[in-house]
Parts: structure tokens; sequence; C-alpha cells
């Protein structure tokens, strides 16, 4: 790695931190919901903004190109003939703030505080993508020019379970032809432990609604003589797990090996505390029993219910049949397993399940396959080398158990490796009140950041970042 | 029963149902829901607006009393020495009307169509205790003095589940001291079928929350390893009842005879019939194995869910695992069934059951038996001959699934036996969207009314009347 424009770049950080933190503050006072139709003008707002600050940090081709849905955000930034390019991946839109009431901070007045900047999408995503920026203005400030070449493409349906960015990506595979996938959207392992994911797992969504009574009817009245959705509901869901935390659902587990040894002992030895994990959530671990929390996590897959809801849910007491229950499952998969198997086989549990006296409907959502790059790819090492030389300590390998189903599906259409080079910490509350973003993380995540593009400038690349 | 008498009355609502029925709008256009707290000075302004129109149609002595909680409108209306007693008893609170996108007519504009009046209250209860108002002025207008004395009753707390009643009128025994006690508050047992109900089921309640890890987490980065008290809560609530419709708590049935074979041919002699039955519900019939559907409502006890939710429910996706879920559930009691210990087997159950890795927060309401009054007493014989005479059709003995907490309170404390002369139909909606009330049930029921006074005018009674 070139140290003399690693410092330059280092320099150029100190002095320009604050302007480019204070504008990533506009940005993440966008309420960019993309999973609630009454915010769509704020996700397309979101979009601009990106573009324009694209422009601004010195990206020479940026558009904002029309996926089917919401926005992809893509500039080119062509910076060595000859050298690798990466495709930059990131997500400009943000979760739900529900319960609102559960936020200490305001989820969309973003404001610093020990040391951390609170709100929705400080961390997940909007937070992340801007190291990005921030990184190749300092490079390119800094040197003159960017060692590598960059493709950035930031989408606003991530958070929606539909992204239309497969498609998209099917539709522009020479647009986004790199050699590697670069994504920004996961955690270390722990504070002080800088991190490189080598897997995540995959996704398989469901919605269901039981259907009783075609009207609410009187418990009094009625109790005892129709069947109650909520029953059904409650039996349906209860019959998704044994007692052992073991998905009970026939075929769930199809494809999946068991933990190879070597894995297992590579988990073992990372500094995992049951304690921290306890104070992190506030929860006990529990779950699939015969493994450990870190296996729970990345190597086995899950089926959760997400959210589910039915009658009288207001203060005091209504005596109420109601007509109808819902529910929203998904599944993290690991590799092995099919999506479109594991929807199959749920469904068919849950039509099979279905109790007598209701009616099931089932709206099953999209499936994407966990993804995996071996550990000695050399976008992999340059990758740990760059997190060590930022962070100043050893970087380790680990995986990461959510989901970000683009990523499968760009690995699937481009062919290009993924490297998850995230700089969140465990304790940032993504998907939850309070959501942060440690400033020391984002400081040294975008010296990081210019570390792999160094690193990467001394490697050979295909030449694709002539593609268009 | 003085034949003349009736007439009078019958004439002199042939002149004055507009102008009643008129302040019966206005009475029902106060949203006096007593279970949401920010209804609570709608409730109150009910009690006044009873009060005054109770004073208007010539009670003596009105009062406002305090039980501790909703004011008790309470009206002596003395009107023959040596004549029987009754304590007429009803509630002007009115159940939530969620959802409230579900109802077509305005639940507090009440508006008259196809001959039903529809609004929140309109059959329970507002307009039933209305028919004993304007049955009483009749009455007094008609003949100058009422054949019996009244004792009027109005609580604002029925539909709480937690009313003051119960210790109100141990509080004030000689106050509400009566011969018979009547409640209209229930419904005929088909359009046509005149009916008198000698049974009610008993209640009890609780509201359980399951609470998890101290904040929410995302599915992805947490799922498999802590609990997810969706999960938990469904476990529980599908613990509650086997595969064939039966509560599967221990003990729950202690005390339940197997039905009477003779109370059985009864039941299966009355003019029930499942197509109706299918039509009024929109569902199935369906329930516990080895009863009729009659047998189910009025025979047997039930455990009900009559809410739950938690995590998100919102449109689209959210993968959270919530920090905690709840439900709301009650229980249908039957003669021989002792609510305490009704309380305490479901408790013990919920905890026993409770799966690991959550906390079961339980909040047991309260709870009340079942009341049964016997067929061949004076005060249900003269029942049913009054509903003879005012709807022209021979009346049926019925039982009501539903209950009537204070109904069995006022029985234990007071003494008085209660006749359920309700003037409701299966399908007024009651506890559902557009709730209304048949206006010919409005005009016969008033009649029916005239005629029960003017048949216990004949009956000999206690002296109570002077009772304060």
């Amino acid at each position: 790695m070139d140290e003399g424009r690693y410092l330059a770049a280092d320099r150029y950080f100190a002095l320009h931190h604050a302007a480019g933190l204070e504008e990533l503050v506009r940005f993440l006072a966008i309420p960019s919901i993309s999973a609630l139709p009454e915010h769509a003008p704020d996700v397309v707002r979101a979009a601009r903004f990106l573009a324009d600050r694209l422009r601004q940090v010195g990206c020479p081709a940026v558009e904002l190109l029309d996926p089917g849905g919401y926005p992809v955000v893509y500039g080119a930034w062509p910076g060595a003939a000859g050298a690798p390019t990466a495709l930059v991946y990131g997500h400009y839109d943000v979760q739900p703030v529900d319960p609102p009431e559960a936020w200490y901070h305001d989820p969309f007045a973003p404001v610093v505080a020990d040391g951390k900047l609170y709100a929705r999408g400080a961390s997940d995503d909007k937070g992340q993508l801007w190291m990005h920026l921030e990184a190749a203005q300092a490079l390119a400030a800094a040197a003159g020019r960017l060692p590598v070449n960059l493709k950035f493409l930031f989408e606003g349906e991530e958070e929606t379970g539909a992204s239309h960015l497969a498609g998209f990506a099917a539709a522009h595979r020479e647009l986004l032809a790199a050699d590697v996938l670069v994504i920004s959207d996961t955690s270390f392992f722990a504070p002080g432990v800088p991190s490189v994911s080598c897997g995540l797992r995959g996704l398989a969504a469901w919605e269901l609604v039981v259907h009783g009574s075609a009207r609410d009817l009187h418990s009094g009245e009625f109790g005892g003589a129709v069947a109650n959705p909520l029953h059904s509901l409650a039996e349906l869901l209860a019959s998704l797990h044994d007692g052992e935390g073991r998905v009970a659902v026939a075929g769930f587990y199809d494809g999946v090996a068991p933990p190879d040894p070597g894995v297992r002992a590579e988990l073992a030895g990372l500094p995992f505390e049951e304690d921290a994990f306890r104070r992190l959530t506030g929860a006990e671990p529990w779950g699939e029993v015969g493994y450990t929390t870190l296996e729970r996590l990345w190597l086995r897959p899950t089926l959760e219910v997400n959210g589910l809801g039915g009658g009288f849910q207001g203060t005091g007491i209504k005596t109420v049949l109601p007509t109808s229950a819902r529910a929203k499952l998904t599944a993290r998969l690991v590799p092995g397993q099919d999506p479109a198997r594991v929807l199959a086989v749920v469904e068919d549990h849950l039509r099979r399940r279905c109790p007598p006296g209701v009616r099931l409907e089932l709206r099953p959502g999209g499936g994407s396959p966990a993804v995996h790059t071996p550990a000695d790819s050399p976008w992999v090492r340059a990758a740990r080398r760059a997190l060590e030389r930022a962070f100043e300590r050893p970087a380790v390998l680990i995986r990461s158990g959510g989901s970000i189903p683009v990523v499968a599906a760009l690995r699937e259409t481009l062919g290009t490796a993924p490297v998850l080079l995230g700089f969140g910490l465990p304790d940032d509350a993504i998907h939850a009140p309070d959501e942060r973003l440690d400033l020391e993380q984002y400081a040294r995540g975008q010296r990081a950041i210019v570390a792999y593009w160094l690193e990467l400038g001394a490697v050979r690349g295909s030449g694709v970042e002539k593609a268009r």
C-alpha cells in the first residue's frame, strides 16, 4: 500500500470532517422509509440528495436510474486503467421507526451525543454508504486521482423485501461489471474487533391472514360456537417450532450440512462473551439445542414471526371474536437452502396445519439464498489488511446473521465476488429505536476504505472499468 | 292483567313515539365508551343526560350516585303500596367502535334505515334501558300511576369488566331492595320468537404480556439466538385448547355437570337453524366436540382470546424480534364454576407453560359466576305472559351465552331473583360495527314492559318499596 497517499487522505479527513458530517446529518433527516407508501416522496428526495452529493464529492458521472421502483443512484468514477474495478453497493432507504414513542432521540432530527450520531439510518445504511463518498473524495483530493475504478450503486428498496435491483442488475450487466462487490452494511464483531464478513444468511418472507366469521362477533353471544381466528393463528404459529428451538416444518433443513468442525473451532476462537450479549440484548441467550450462540446466528437457519395482531388491542377489555388475525414471518437461510423450496415447504406446512373453521390467506414474499465468499480470496485478504491499517488492530473473519438479498442477486447475476466491509457496531440498534453510528467507526471506517482502494490498486484488474 | 290500562298505554305510545325516539337519538349520540379513558367526559355526560330524561318522564326521585367510578343513575318511582317492587338494571356505557373503518353508519350519528336504528349502544344497552323509561311514562300518563313500584339502577361501567356496582350494591342494600331484578340487555332467540332468558354465563378475564429482550432486535442479527416473544405467546395461547375445541387447562371444568338430558331435549326443541346461524355469523358452526351449537353457547364454558398483538403490524416487512407480545383473554363460565378458581387454574397453567427465555406478566381481571333462575318462578312466568301479549306469539324460555357480571353480583348481594327480559335481536351486531336496534322490537318491547308491570301489579309484594 502507498503509505504516502494514505497519510495524505488522513490529513484531508482531519480538515474536512465537519463539513461532510453536516451534509450527512441533512441526508439522515430525510425520512426515506421505503416500506411505508406515505413516505414515497421522501425516498425519492433522499435519492436526489445522494446523487447531488456524489457529484459534489467529485464523481464525474452520476445518474438516477429507474429499476422499476425507487431510483437507483449510479455513479462511475474511473481512476486507474488496468487496476481493479469495485462496485460499491449501499442503500439510502431506511426501516420504519415504530414504536415512535420508544425513541429518546427524534429518528429524523439527527443529533451527536456521547460520540455517536443518532438517527434512523445512521448505521443502516445511509451513514455507511456516506463513508464511501468521503473516502473517494479524500483520495481524489489528496492524491489527484483514485487508485482503482469505482462504480457506485445505491438503491432505495433494500428495506422493503421487494427490491427491483436484481432485475435491474440483470438488465445492466455491463454497466455494473466489476472485479469485486463491496458492501458496507454490516457490523464489526465487537467494538475494537475489525471484521470482514464472508457470509450472509438468505431470506424468505410470508404474510398470512386467518379468516373466521364474516364480521366481528360478541364473544359471549357466539363464543364456543364458531372458530376464533386468534386461536387458529396461535396454533398455526406454535406449530412452526418444536420445544427445543428447531423449526418443525418438514423439509425446512433440506440441504443444510452439519457444521464443519473447523468452522466450529474458528467460531469458538472469536472473542464472544455471553455477558456482553446479555447486556446488548437484555435477554438470556436461547435457541436451537446443540448449538452455540454464534452457530445459531451464522450457521443455522431460523423461521421467525416478526409481527402478529388481531382483535382488540386497546386499553381495557373488549369481548370480541374478531373476523381475522394476521402475522408476518421471515426465514433466515444458510448455504444449501433453496429459497424457493423453503417458501414452498413452509406454505405447505401452514396450509396443512390450518385448523378447521377458518380460512388461511397466505402471501409468500420473495426469497434470496445465503451468500458465502472464500476466506482466501485476494479481495478478502486485502480487506483484512486495510482494516488493520486503519483500526490499528488485527482483523477477524466473521459471518453475518442478517441478509442483504441483493448481494445474493448481484453475485449471481454479475458473477462478482462480494466483500462485506461493514463498519457498524453490534449495539447500533439498527431496525430499533435510537439507531446510531459510532463516530470513531465513522472516522476510521473512511480511512479503512481509503486503505482498501490503495491495497487493491496494486492488484491487476480485468479491465471492466471501461464497460458501459 | 288490566287490559284497559294496557290499551291506554298502547294509545299513549302511538301518540308519543316520535318524541321519545328523538331523545333516544340524542342519548345514543354521546360516545360513552367506558373502556377508553379519553371518553371519560362522554360517559359522565351520558349519565347526566339519562338522569335528566328520567326526571322528564316523571320519575319523582332521581339521583346521580358515586359507586367509585362512573356515576350510577338511580331513580325511585313508587306506584302502588303493597305491590311488588322491581329493580330495573341497565347500563348507559357502550363498547369501543374499532375497527371504525368497518362501520357503514357513523357509530355516534344515529340514523334510522330499513326499520332499524343504527348506533353504538342502540341495542346494548342504551336503547333497551330507554324502553323502560318510555314504558313507565306511558303507564303513568295513561293510568295515573304505576301498578308496581320501580327502582331504576343504570350504571356506566358494564363494558369495562371492572364495574364498581357490586360494591355499590353491598353498600346500598336497602336503597336497592326489590322483589324482582329486571334486566333488558339480552336478545330474542330469533326474530319473531319472544324470549325470557333464565341463564347467563359468567366471566373471567386476563391480560398477559410476554417479555423477551430489553429492546426490539434485528431478526437477522439476533434471530435464532434469543427467544422471540411472538413465538412464546403463540405457544402459550395454543396450549389453552386441545384439537377438539376443549379447554386444555387442568381444573377448568371442575364443578361443571354434564348437561341434563331434559335440558338438552328442551334446547333441541327450540327453532334453531344452522343455516340462519351461518348467515348471521358468516362462519361454519364449529366448537367443542360432542355438543350442539346451542349447548356450546349456553351450557358449556369457553376460554377465548379477544385480542393479541406484537411486533410489526404495518404495511410491508420489518425484520424485527420485538421486546414483547400481549394478549387479552376472557372465559365464559357456566353454573358450578367458581370464578376465583378458574382465574387461579388459568393463571397456573399460563405460568407453568410459559416457554423458556421469556418472562410472563399476567394481570388477572375480575370474575363473576354464571346466573340461573328457575323456570317456574312467578317472576319468569309473568314475563312470558307479558311477552305473549305484546308480541302476540308464544314466548320461549332460553339462556344467554353472554355475561352480565353485575347480575350475578346483584343477585348475590340483594338476594333478588333476576329476570332477563331482553328485546335485542341476534343480528343487532352488538360489540361489532353497525350495531342496531329493530324498531318493531323497540315498540313492542315497551308494550311488553307495560304488560309485565300490569301482570306484576296482581302479585303481592314484600313492602320493600318503602326501603331507603
